[in-house]
């Protein structure tokens, strides 16, 4: 008989008292926060670019390309921390499986309510021009090296490192699709190096330089000091994904 | 010599007397259900986007994309309880290769012709208003979190779960290319939060909860009492796969 | 220190003499033909739906759609197999980097050139009507089925297994944006007998049953006599794949 | 206790002086190479489209996607040998994070500005003609069958190996939204020689055979001898990868 199989989500004796509550819900909060940057943003980009924005094909398929590319990649780099939920209602049904309990629900609830309320107006409110473009960048760029960090650095992320690169191709295309119309999306300085020596346009470049450093230090030390756990893996749930969990 | 490779699908000799028949028909049949929501829904969305719905470029990208985004999503929803068959003319491929016996393959085409029954006819012969909105978001979420449920919860998922966070962005993609031009397919309350809350709109926000919650509990009952199976794994193809299996 | 690497695509010392030499060359055969029947059969459909066929960007897109999600799905079809090539200049590629001998070259060419033989002209040449549907439907659903049964069922597919739910879903979309100009690239007859029921139109329907079972069962019986090898797996390259291999 | 995790990307100690820093290089520049070639390309793509190159939907749609599919693939291509970084902000990321040494820093921040430098600019300035068309096929050509290599043949590519089938098939995608208004882009000569037995056109067929023979035999001759290493693997990260690893 093979071993029983280990939950590598969820353990139902262990919700309601486990450390690591508060870790989940920040990873819920920043997934949830990077998965509605995009889903929302690619509307506030239709907008900029038509004055109507009535409902056609192609702008449909923009927001569903938006929301399925950032949450694919907002649940690949949550899964292995909080389950990767990032809605109420997917928390809901688990606590009506009974996969997960109440605290650890309210703890989600929260955080994914924090996390959905919009980025990106806060951005646009300062107005166009470089600060707006270099917030943007930061912002993007901070989703783009979380994602990089959950799915490709974090050692507990198991099998699902293999994944990664689909994620981060993922959310730099859900991405673009915010910010081309507002500053391009390079979220990558060498991307912006190459045509300005070519073109040898060096106005502003700063920007593309700065913004995606800031948000690319931030998700380096939100990631590593926060939510990848510091100390010693003795907790089952801290334990690295052995193959029988997969 | 390496040990005999066992099929996690399909083992000719169980077939026919298989306890797990009916569970592998209710995967087939709620599969089967949420991949022709959004494949045959797409069209519905084309016709109430345009009067004239004639073949163009945009509309053959957008069935196309719901179509294929939907099935990945149900075959991987499927896979590790049915097989992932979710058509007759694949169960008739495996019944003629000697993959599937006759009895599993007649229970696979009922189940496959009743998911496949037009679903979405049925919500919007409701009529327009609260009620169709509520509807439309529960069978939507309840197609969402059943994906979740099936590659990110279920123990039997196997590797599998390396494709969940694909499979729920997908599913979530394909059913916006549906409710996108009725009522905006938010299929999470805390995406209609942030809106809400900046802009001060609270009309009809219960809606966004509500139709959740009632298809994310459906979802979560349906997959954790009807399709895990609840006994002690003492049968193989209960058996957690090993990584030899893969 | 750990096993060496098996190379699960490659042995220089066994591929001039390899029993399976022609199995593989019958899968580069049959994928190759998959993959051109997509990628160029995108442009017969743009050619149906305009009569003036200009490069646009959405029928860039189409094709490009079309030939990314028929590679993949072609690709994870036989890159157990055969080494998924698909390509003369990814056999010449791996010919120059000593990865394929000569004479398993050469047999890769022939098959490679063989499936890219324009499929699609023929069929289209038998005219508008009931034969066309039914030739269609049955094309379509043989890459359909082929590509399940390579990905999902076949025993030798190792880890690919995982990727099977999205190599389906990807040859489902491309096949889709062939066959919908011309007679709705259905590949499923519960997906037809859904709408078929509730507007009691059986005119035609036969065609969406008798065409996929055609298709499912030439698919069926190819993969499973043909390209899974019957005899016991005791050549290394038979060996079931241990998660070392990966 | 489980055993430690072994991180297959960084290792603090052995950063600075690791013999590997060269070679990890030379795959963070020829896989920035690979995206920057079709994120930027496909921009060029819509300049020779259209005289007006305006912000559309489907024009966003285009970039994105070429942007998203390239980073996919050339993310897959590099992760297993320098961490798949392509970018200077991921990898001040990862050195805020204490996960990458200074030194291999500034290896990978020159790599990636020399990867970026704009390269098909070059080949567009040679001129409209078979010259360009070459060159563009056998550059085409050498970031799929780079990828190839990488992701489907490199013994130490571990799991990754599993998204080998989807990295081929994006790359191919995001090239023809770069080559398709230039040449075709066929990046295979059987999908070229299929048409041409057909309609008997052999005018330039030669283009289509020798463009991508050049780029696959510098692809494989690049990877094979220079990112695969050649000694035997004694080195920690030379082994092939665990099942633990994942």
């Amino acid at each position: 008989m093979p071993p029983p199989v280990r939950s590598y989500v969820l353990r139902r004796e262990d919700e309601a008292t486990h450390p690591d509550s508060i870790r989940a819900a920040l990873a819920e909060f920043f997934s949830t926060f990077i998965f509605v940057f995009a889903a929302e943003g690619s509307i506030f980009a239709l907008d900029k670019m038509y004055t109507d924005t009535g409902t056609t094909v192609t702008s449909l398929i923009m927001i569903a390309l938006a929301s399925a590319l950032s949450l694919s990649a907002a649940v690949a780099s949550s899964i292995h921390v909080s389950g990767g939920h990032l809605n109420p209602a997917i928390t809901f049904g688990a606590l009506v499986g009974g996969r997960i309990s109440l605290i650890r629900a309210i703890y989600y609830w929260i955080a994914q309510l924090l996390g959905a309320i919009r980025p990106l107006g806060l951005i646009l409110a300062s107005g166009e021009g470089e600060l707006r473009e270099l917030l943007l960048e930061a912002v993007m760029t901070f989703g783009l090296v979380y994602t990089f960090y959950a799915t490709a650095i974090d050692p507990k992320r198991g099998s699902l490192g293999i994944i990664g690169p689909l994620a981060i191709g993922f959310i730099l295309g859900a991405n673009i699709l915010v910010g081309g119309p507002f500053d391009g999306a390079s979220m990558n300085p060498a991307r912006a190096f190459g045509p300005a020596l070519v073109e040898w346009r060096w106005r502003h470049h700063w920007i593309y330089w700065l913004g995606p450093f800031i948000g690319a230090a931030l998700a380096g030390l939100i990631y590593e000091f926060m939510v990848i756990p510091t100390e010693a893996p003795h907790h089952p749930l801290h334990q690295p994904l052995a193959p029988e969990d997969y």
